[in-house]
């Protein structure tokens, strides 16, 4: 059996294979998504997203069993920021997740942006379509939450949960403003802090505040759980599901995953033409001299300087595209 | 005398006029900015960057005096994230700066990321210009250092001034790691305060562990201040001139303001071709079906459905181009 034969029977090796040959940029990884793509569609896509401390990663852990008891397969894609200062990621929360073993109906994989010059965001779509043609029934993606990159990843998911705790009354306010608005269940972990009852009140108030935009309907609920107790987790995985009936009988669904589909593509087209301005601007390239008219004798403006490359790349088009064609097809 | 006549002689209404023609998105900005290009080029761009608390706009204040004691003119750009949850800005901290009163010697403005198509750092780049040509001998971009596009716009700053101040031990965990990498002096602020040492001491050692990434030669000072009290504000200015010669002598002044160019150049292009993008899939666009092909039924995959976009771009190419310029340049 080839990769891809493997990855369609959900083999966890094969999938890792794959992410990996995504994350390497290797152009097998381009053609192998071309072809398991059409066998994807069918997992629930949960982000769940909060600031480091919260508990977020033996949340994830619990929800996990609770989805194994109920039957289900589930992929975990761990979103770690890398630090290029200290060269290694910030957080090590792989090893919390380690007693969920060896259980062949959990994926975990975390993700960096290492070698990705896609980005994050690409790479990380990469692996969601992955581990859905693999058929996983759950994918989970857990991300920090702070960042362009990750609030973008974060509205890949078809249900997203936030995650918070109780603390020193900065507790809402470390949640990204474009986070909160983007929300669909909240989750206060270690609930069984006194001031647990604070936190919620907090995040009921501002949900309150935001709700005349309209989800169709929903109205994000507040989840109180004690992730290490196992408490609180199946009322999460509850609120889950219900969020999930609610998005097909809305006919939110198809359109979450039409935005998901349309971000993708245009992502995908700007590294491509990214790659083609380099290409001409760069070291040895037909207007590698542009960057220093630019700059340095500001002999020409940059929205001119736009327009020249602009043109270039449109003569050069055709060539171009077989060559990048050439790139990500063979 | 016309907009750009009153600009180039450093009329602060004419500065502040262009940049909202800017944040609108107005064909005029971009014509006006081709013709002020060539004036500009001799500005000092000084970032300053920090967590909010920390007293960042007090120390620009402060400085912004020490400049005018010298006899400098000074740009002040401050970039506030607009909550789009709340929908107003977050940081009210222009109301601090008006201590500088009506010195027509400073220019301050707040940047939001509102009815800016091409992103924050475009726009930014945009006011940059424009302060520069209008004969500024400082610009100061204040950022709060979080998110992709801060971490962008910090990047356009000759030298960048990474502000902290000591407190419960994670005044330097909330700095991000990216953002470390890239000062080039960082200051403690309220260093009155008795766990002040702590902090330096943490950010030296920090900057000890990084420093084997050579800046060609130059060693990050720590500076402490204590901006309200106009302490240490001297010394501040003094490492700022140090680094602006440094850069200069290095040859890296020029390698800075080459990097800025780049970037500003691959950024306007991306947005021309995410225009062209989204026509070709939005609404009423030859190609409006196949976000739902790949998201929906799932007949083509979204790297196949990017090949498809890219030839359509190149065959529509000379027309969309010459549409395109009509936008810009007209």
């Amino acid at each position: 059996m080839n990769l891809l034969e493997r990855l369609l029977k959900g083999d966890s090796r094969a999938v890792a294979r794959l992410i990996t040959l995504v994350e390497n940029d290797d152009p097998k990884a381009r053609k192998a998504i071309k072809e398991l793509y059409r066998y994807g569609g069918g997992a629930h896509i949960i982000g769940i997203t909060g600031p480091t401390g919260t508990g977020k990663s033996a949340l994830i852990c619990k929800l996990t069993q609770a989805y194994r008891r109920l039957g289900k397969t589930v992929g975990i894609i761990a979103v770690d920021p890398t630090s290029p200062f200290t060269g290694g990621a910030l957080l090590g929360d792989r090893v919390r997740m380690q007693e969920l073993g060896d259980d062949p109906g959990v994926f975990i994989r975390s993700m960096g942006t290492r070698g990705a010059s896609g980005g994050l965001a690409t790479t990380t779509n990469d692996a969601i379509n992955i581990l859905d043609a693999s058929k996983r029934d759950v994918i989970i993606v857990e991300t920090i939450g702070t960042g362009q990159d990750e609030i973008e990843i974060a509205k890949f998911a078809h249900t997203l949960v936030v995650v918070t705790m109780p603390g020193g009354g900065d507790e809402i306010q470390s949640i990204k403003a474009g986070i909160l608005e983007i929300g669909d269940i909240f989750v206060v972990n270690k609930a069984d802090h006194p001031e647990a009852y604070r936190a919620v009140a907090e995040l009921e108030f501002m949900l309150e505040l935001g709700r005349d935009r309209k989800k169709d309907g929903w109205k994000e609920p507040v989840v109180q759980t004690c992730a290490i107790k196992n408490e609180g987790i199946d009322e999460l995985l509850q609120k889950i599901q219900e969020h999930r009936q609610h998005l097909i009988e809305s006919g939110q669904l198809q359109k979450k995953r039409a935005n998901r589909s349309r971000a993708e593509l245009v992502k995908i087209i700007n590294r491509r033409v990214a790659e083609a301005v380099n290409g001409a601007i760069g070291e040895g390239g037909e207007h590698h001299d542009l960057v220093d008219k630019v700059a340095l004798t500001g002999e020409i403006d940059p929205y001119s300087a736009a327009d020249v490359v602009i043109r270039h790349l449109l003569r050069k088009g055709r060539e171009n595209l077989a060559s990048l064609n050439n790139d990500y097809s063979d």
